[in-house]
């Protein structure tokens, strides 16, 4: 009797594994069959490159505060409301509204060896000014903050710290090695300051050994006389440090950035209600703003339109979703992520449920993916019951794994459903990345489309079995 | 004791479930290092970018049987006489010679609505010319060679077909996509011919909607009276299709394209001699040859430095191989795989065992895997082997699967190893494939380092591993 239990167990266990794949690949049939209707709508008709030719073009560089963002606002919600969602409408917020000024100077003065040299600069956002006559002081080189800590206030006061440590080229996640070295930008000029020095110059964050200046976000503490902070290119970085090395090396640096006070500006929201689960939001969204040069394309004009691109998407497939699917274009994440703040202050005060959020703001490149969050109360059984889903995304080139989701978003895991961070290749990002580079002749179409697809399956996914 | 023993294949079977994956990972340790060590070299001091700088902007496009094709050669020769490898050599080929002459003229004639217009053009390789004087006749469009066949000699005698039928944009791997439209481009002046009309012009085989035309090849079955074909870009052919709605739509052809006698040329070969089973042969290869417009940057300019690059790495960090590795540089893939063909015949006369044989000949994109191909009597088992092998790749972004491995190589398959091509990101390929589009700017140096690190690890572990 035993062994006959024995066998019995045996042969169940046998008949499950052997059943499981087929039984899945019936499960998912229907799933499989709409999910194929949203890629052949987005590769065919989608309106995401178009959209970003509007934001791109006739808007430009979007910086918040600026005309340019206030712009973007009224195009954002103007497109939203040619959608027939259930409703569209702006959330206000205060924004900070710095202005870069005059074209930045930085210019290496009376080398011995090679006179005097311009080099590719770009001053940080928030960066105070020089004011027009600008300064001149003796460069110091160092490799981080730690470093610049350790040289201390006798070897760093009146001099010009110069910040040169690289993105680790061996990250195959390019953003792993941008989070290496992007504190030097954010606190640099801060830190040095700390210790007396007069200016900051950063190397570029990107893997790219090129001649294009990154700006980016940076803060003074609270107390830190402000000194300026210019990004100079990766290749003029590599020149005043190999100079550096055989003299002393003086640099005259001007810019006349300077902060005006804060503006009103709106984060534009776009929704479609659900029908048996409206209490459940399953948030979908990108940020309007950019930094002030180039065009703010894959950064983030791109995870935008996608974010529209997923809710034309349902809608033109005439998908009535049993949850409320929101799109949340953001206000002012490069600088100061005043927008994604207003929006979690308002849910949270109407007691929202966002089972899911989405952000896509990695560029718009060759989707691989999502990156998913959330708090750990919850996490590991919501990603368990999402993984179950990889049979349908496989095949679209599409894996899941852990890790962040989006600034905009990331405070919302509070509420404890589950952020996920759209997934694209990283390898080309940090070549355009808050540069004059990032245009929309840089984004390829179809891996923008492909993109709005894989958001708008995991949206579909998400809403017609739940999490709970 | 029957319950007994159900108990003690319950306990063994769930400790083998639960050690196997600490078991694998710690019998890969090595393994993964080294990759780690593959990916680091090729990610800090790649060299396959500056090799692809040389062979596009000092070469430039290099056509089999053209003065750029034996530069190319030589380089080849010249660069892997640098690598410290253990033989260099070439490898005799007779190889097609055909130009493109001057410039080609395809224009609309006295259209009622937009008077004359100039189509963007470019021959296809190997058409025939229409001769100085050019020619003129009515335009019939169809959608493939099925409708071509169906129209009959009487509706299409006398005339220039016009085969328009797009890429299919839904599918995911635009190769997919691309084979579905192929025989337009490569047979459809032959069919067209054997109806009895004057001239084909073909839609240039891209997803895109621009105004790039694309060449490739075509080719006439025997007996047939050769006719020109001459490929159009996507925007012209859309407005093509759209006037011929409207009205009869004649067009000027004009195009000097001519055969020339076969030329000598190389396949150029490099290796390093296995230590233990110097018989099993590891082939990692590109073509070297290219079509005359642009620069063969992605095409496959990629792929060549990308298999120099292989070779390099494992040398630079001192692997000393079981196997023979051996790259080979390809000529003629483009107009006939006359380099290809020699190869073969060569290795087999030799009784040659391709061990495997990987190709990168998909453009030097972001890296997603490889697809395997092989006999079938051995591929369930190789193929399976190499599965073992991917908690190695997929922390790079890698997967395997079944799929063909490339022209060059295809052959080899009667000597019964595995096949491989690498696996890059297809969505860009065919915005630059066949085109003046198709220079070194629109490669990306991060993504092809990861390209060749890629294939590097596969090389590594199949020389560690071996398949038999």
């Amino acid at each position: 009797m035993g062994r006959y239990v024995c066998y019995v167990f045996l042969f169940i266990f046998l008949i499950t594994s052997l059943s499981d794949g087929y039984a899945q690949s019936r499960k998912y049939e229907e799933e499989a069959f709409f999910i194929r209707e949203i890629y052949d709508e987005a590769l065919t008709n989608g309106q995401a490159y178009e959209w970003l030719r509007s934001l791109t073009k006739d808007i430009g560089a979007r910086l918040g505060g600026s005309p340019q963002a206030a712009a973007a606002v009224e195009y954002g919600r103007q497109m939203l409301d040619t959608l027939g969602l259930d409703s569209v409408y702006l959330q206000s917020c205060m924004v900070p509204h710095w202005e870069r000024g005059d074209k930045e100077l930085v210019r290496i003065v009376n080398s011995f060896k090679m006179g005097s040299v311009d080099l590719d600069a770009l001053s940080l956002g928030n960066s105070m000014g020089t004011g027009p006559r600008g300064l001149t002081a003796p460069v110091i080189e160092v490799q981080g903050l730690e470093e610049l800590e350790a040289l201390g206030r006798e070897k760093v006061a009146g001099k010009i710290v110069f910040f040169n440590r690289a993105m680790d080229p061996t990250q195959i996640n390019t953003f792993a090695a941008y989070g290496g070295a992007v504190d030097q930008r954010g606190l640099g000029a801060s830190r040095a300051s700390k210790l007396g020095a007069v200016g900051a110059l950063v190397r570029s964050m990107t893997n790219g050994i090129d001649d294009v200046p990154h700006t980016g976000g940076m803060y003074y503490e609270d107390g830190v006389v402000p000194i300026p902070g210019i990004a100079i290119s990766t290749m003029d970085a590599n020149l005043l440090s190999d100079m550096l090395k055989e003299e002393e090396v003086r640099v005259y640096m001007r810019n006349t950035s300077r902060m005006l006070s804060p503006k009103e500006s709106f984060n534009v929201i776009g929704e479609i209600k659900g029908s048996t689960h409206p209490e459940e939001i399953i948030l979908v969204g990108g940020h309007l703003d950019s930094w002030d040069v180039g065009e703010g394309a894959h950064d983030d004009g791109a995870g935008c339109v996608q974010a529209m691109e997923v809710l034309r998407l349902l809608k033109k497939l005439n998908y009535q979703p049993q949850r409320t699917i929101r799109c949340v274009l953001f206000m002012n994440e490069e600088n100061g992520l005043a927008g994604g703040r207003a929006y979690q202050l308002a849910s949270d005060a109407n007691e929202e449920y966002h089972m899911a959020a989405i952000e896509s703001d990695r560029g718009g490149f060759t989707p691989r993916g999502f990156t998913a969050d959330g708090d750990e109360s919850v996490f590991t059984k919501k990603f368990k019951k999402v993984n179950k889903w990889l049979p349908l995304l496989e095949p679209y080139g599409l894996r899941l794994s852990k890790g962040g989701s989006g600034a905009d978003i990331n405070g919302l895991k509070s509420q404890k459903g589950l952020l996920f961070g759209f997934e694209p290749d990283s390898q080309r990002y940090f070549d355009y990345h808050h540069t004059a580079a990032d245009v929309l002749e840089v984004v390829n179409k179809r891996e923008l489309d492909a993109g709005a697809a894989a958001m708008a399956t995991l949206v579909y996914l998400l809403d017609k079995f739940g999490l709970d």
